[in-house]
């Protein structure tokens, strides 16, 4: 049936090797769940003794697993095929439901250069049933998904509450993150709205995640094929790059067509369906650009921004109608529950600029965003909603409180914000910083944004840089949240810093292989990774040095180093007492 | 006299053509003040008609002046010699005052290797008289200095205002920035003592700035030998490249001999005067390390991590006695004054991980320092306050609310703070998001870090990368205060974005070349730059495209297209009330 060429098959081996090798001192471990078909895959950093090993968040897949067998002409293993089964509540095909869909796969031409499990059909709901985790979880069933969530997000807590006395509690903007992540918290989380597990029944390869404000921040990495250049190879390329370093990944709604205006509800419900029946997690829907909205874009300085908020906003005038996803909106939630697709509600509107920031037309998109989220929760269809854009840093914190108050705690999802538009070539620093603040403030996902953005397309470098970025932005907001455990990570590093275990260092950190690159960049040979000081200060000078007899000085002194405090705290008091003229009596 | 070797002459001229070409697009122009021999420079973008130049501030001295005449082996032009002069209260002396300094220029081989302009003999305040500028502020006399810095912040005001209609109001913590930045407005700051000045009289050649919330928020990129590698001319080459990229630098003090426990007042006394007599602007004094705290650290996970703070640590512990700059502080005040050199008082005790932020031994240096800020003020020495460090997100604002209190609103400058320590190797990311928002909070200058923190030394890139996420927390932080003009770069880059003014677009950029190049590397031919889509989403799906159509359908309807909003707002409030069942009587 399959007649990939073998060029391609080779090339995707290449691919392996490279974005793929276990990282340095790491390895792969599975946590067993309550059932044997759930393991939760987890990194683990192995430390010098007596220093316990680090558990670490894993997106990387089994591609890092050297015991999986990878054969990407077959797919990954269909983790959850079990469990979406034996809820009893879908049912399998004959035949694609789209027409698009059914066509292309008349075509054997086409049929040819798909992968096999590409070609298989479809699952969806039993007539009337809803298959979304939001459905299930409002009926009180924790299903395998949240458990795996719940072990996932907790990151060996044993080894964090012991870590407990170091860490600082966290400050979490009226969000409430619970000591521990249990299943039931996350299936009260997703009852309420207040997060979604994006999980396609037709995509039960998937390693569940959850995206909601009581959880870890999550990253968002944006590939796809360009229409002036890039080949799927390079965006496959791209994509396990991606997950190595850490981005949580799905795939946008492709648009059809060329003439906006000659798009219809009929074309795009085909189309949904169609990728529904191909697996997607969520759809970003445009349904909150209204005709009524975009005469308040006419004075901006960028006008819209977002393509689906440009395409939308020309069919409005070109019809001089409501937009036809505004409309559609009940319709298009019959279509997610039969699948479990989560709405991703588009902000076609957000700014393109930091003048626009905040403005009338975005503002009122987000309020239309709100109504459209109760209908979908009336629909129990797991619904976030999409964040600018350009916002000025003292203008980030309204964002977030709006989108709580106008949608109900729904998730939100941002990009970046930039914090300026002077930085074109590091826009991935502008908005880390935005995005690090928003996250803190409570956003659940952040969408990457690379060097390149707003000049040209990612190369393989360029995603990593941006991955990194976010995944420092979403991190310093699990640590400001207070995430229980978040912190672990960040002692274990400063602790291996301070004791000069270099290879620890290097091993905790984001990206071990910079790490050491740019230690050797100075220092090459491989005794300086044994050294007791780093080439900043040299030998002489190292105030990690000086500390270590300080605290070997005070330690000899025994009780005279401890009272040093309190006799100095005695004398000063005795003096500040003096001074201001005070007499005790 | 000067004997520097030929290839050394030959280096300083290659650095020249690499690091100092004008930017594209720009050209140095000089804004007259009230008296001939003060005109300051400035950078004026040039854009497409009928786009006004925008006009930025200028770090880049007098080297990317086509017209300036560079001769390093003479030294810059000395600006300030004049002023300093006009003043009566300072004069030359016969030699220089430091026994280090005498014995130095007694050796004809040292002699050899010096500059010619570093021969000069030094100026000294006096006997009795104080030559700082807050002790002219404070006399009601606006400086030469504050006029200079008055035009320098103020970026072409008018243009500014014109725009003012665009920007957004700030959000400035207290601070209090007005419309326009008189320079009876910089007197009364430095009067105050909440911005400085760093103007040594022995460094005429100083093109004047500001230290201080209510102004533009500065950068400092450190530089300096290392004990295990680098030379003095790799030093001056970054130096160069650094004030390019924007940073504002002054050497740290260099610290005296090998064993801290042998430090004695007299020598650490003589280096003073014998850096003052060099001309350094400010002098990182830890003073506020005291006996009593050094017991706080013992149970940090890392420490003392600064070099200063963990020598005199050692000093109180070994001596078992106060710190010598602390209980000498009164005679520092006297010697600073007599060169009008300004205190950065060190935060020897700041975190070195985010475990140890915030905590009691930080903060009970940082009473300290507030207490040895109001000695200094009495002395009408220009003072600020340095800070960490390593902070999480929810605990930066504490500090700086703390130093404004603690201190009398006396300038804070911080180093980053990192927001998290998992990433070395990206630690100008992890603390370019803490120091924008310290920024915001009102720091008034940030101390940048390299990508190779705690790793090794920075290469050019390395200082180039640390200095641009640096200029992006700082504008970053000028926009979230409201600083008068701060959004006039980005509103005119998002312009030239919005009208695929690509040129514009690069040149407006903080970093031209980098923002031309990333363009290139999709689209490289020369048709791309006059191009109206950008490589992401080709000619098709261009939103930017796509809103000008809307722009126009807008305008060909006229009234049509303006009544859109309130019609539709009628009808939807028709809807609403037939939803709700309520009747319009």
């Amino acid at each position: 049936m399959n007649a990939l060429p073998e060029k391609m098959l080779e090339e995707f081996q290449q691919l392996d090797a490279d974005a793929t090798r276990p990282f340095p001192g790491s390895k792969k471990i599975y946590i067993p769940g309550s059932r044997a078909d759930l393991r939760v895959p987890m990194r683990e950093i192995s430390l010098k003794a007596p220093n316990a090993p680090v558990c670490v968040y894993d997106t990387s897949g089994p591609y890092t697993d050297p015991e999986a067998k990878i054969d990407l002409l077959q797919g990954l293993p269909p983790l959850r095929s079990g469990w979406i089964e034996e809820r009893g509540d879908s049912e399998k095909l004959s035949d694609l439901s789209s027409q698009y869909g059914r066509a292309r796969n008349a075509d054997p031409k086409l049929t040819a250069l798909r992968f096999e499990h590409n070609l298989r059909t479809p699952r969806r709901a039993k007539s009337g049933a809803n298959v979304s985790q939001m459905h299930y979880a409002r009926k009180g069933i924790i299903t395998p998904e949240m458990e795996y969530i719940a072990i996932r997000e907790s990151q060996r807590l044993e080894a964090a509450r012991e870590a407990a006395a170091l860490q600082h509690p966290g400050n979490s903007f009226g969000a409430a993150i619970p000591a521990a992540i249990t299943p039931e918290f996350v299936r009260q989380e997703v009852a309420l709205g207040r997060a979604i597990i994006p999980a396609n029944i037709n995509h039960p390869e998937l390693e569940p995640m959850i995206i909601g404000r009581n959880f870890l921040v999550k990253i968002n990495a944006n590939l796809g094929n360009s229409a002036l250049s890039s080949s799927i190879q390079e965006e496959v390329e791209k994509l396990l790059w991606s997950i190595r370093w850490g981005a949580d990944i799905y795939q946008a709604l492709e648009k059809v067509g060329g003439k906006a205006e000659e798009l219809t509800w009929e074309i795009f419900r085909d189309t949904l369906v169609e990728q529904a029946e191909q697996g997607v997690d969520y759809f970003t829907i445009h349904a909150g650009v209204r005709l009524a909205h975009v005469p308040l874009t006419a004075k901006r300085v960028t006008g819209i921004v977002s393509r689906g908020g440009s395409i939308m906003a020309k069919w409005c005038l070109a019809h001089h109608r409501e937009n036809f996803l505004h409309t559609h909106f009940e319709e298009i939630c019959e279509l997610m529950k039969a699948y479990d697709v989560s709405f991703s509600l588009g902000d076609g509107l957000r700014p393109g600029s930091i003048a626009d920031a905040n403005d009338a037309a975005q503002f009122a998109e987000l309020e239309t965003l709100g109504e459209l989220t109760k209908i979908a929760w009336k629909h129990e269809v797991q619904t976030m909603i999409e964040g600018p854009g350009h916002v000025p840093m003292h203008m980030i914190q309204v964002n977030m409180t709006k989108q709580l108050d106008e949608c109900g705690e729904a998730p939100f999802y941002t990009l970046g914000p930039l914090t300026t538009d002077v930085a074109p070539g590091y826009d991935h620093i502008t908005s880390a910083i935005g995005a690090a603040m928003i996250g803190w403030f409570g956003t659940a996902m952040l969408c990457y944004v690379t060097p390149k953005e707003h000049l040209g397309l990612p190369n393989r470098e360029d995603v990593k840089a941006g991955i990194m970025a976010y995944k420092i932005a979403a991190h310093a907001a699990d640590l400001a949240k207070g995430h229980p455990g978040a912190q672990l990570r960040d002692d274990a590093l400063s602790k291996a810093r301070y004791e000069f275990r270099w290879e620890d260092q290097f091993n905790l950190s984001l990206d071990p292989e910079t790490a050491r690159a740019f230690h050797d960049s100075t220092l090459s040979h491989d005794s300086a990774k044994l050294a007791h000081f780093c080439s900043m200060c040299g030998p002489h000078f190292c105030s990690m040095q000086i500390t270590q007899e300080v605290r070997e000085y005070a330690q000899k002194k025994g009780i005279e180093a401890a009272e040093l405090g309190l006799q100095q705290g005695l004398e000063e008091k005795s003096q500040e007492f003096q001074k201001r003229g005070l007499r005790i009596d």
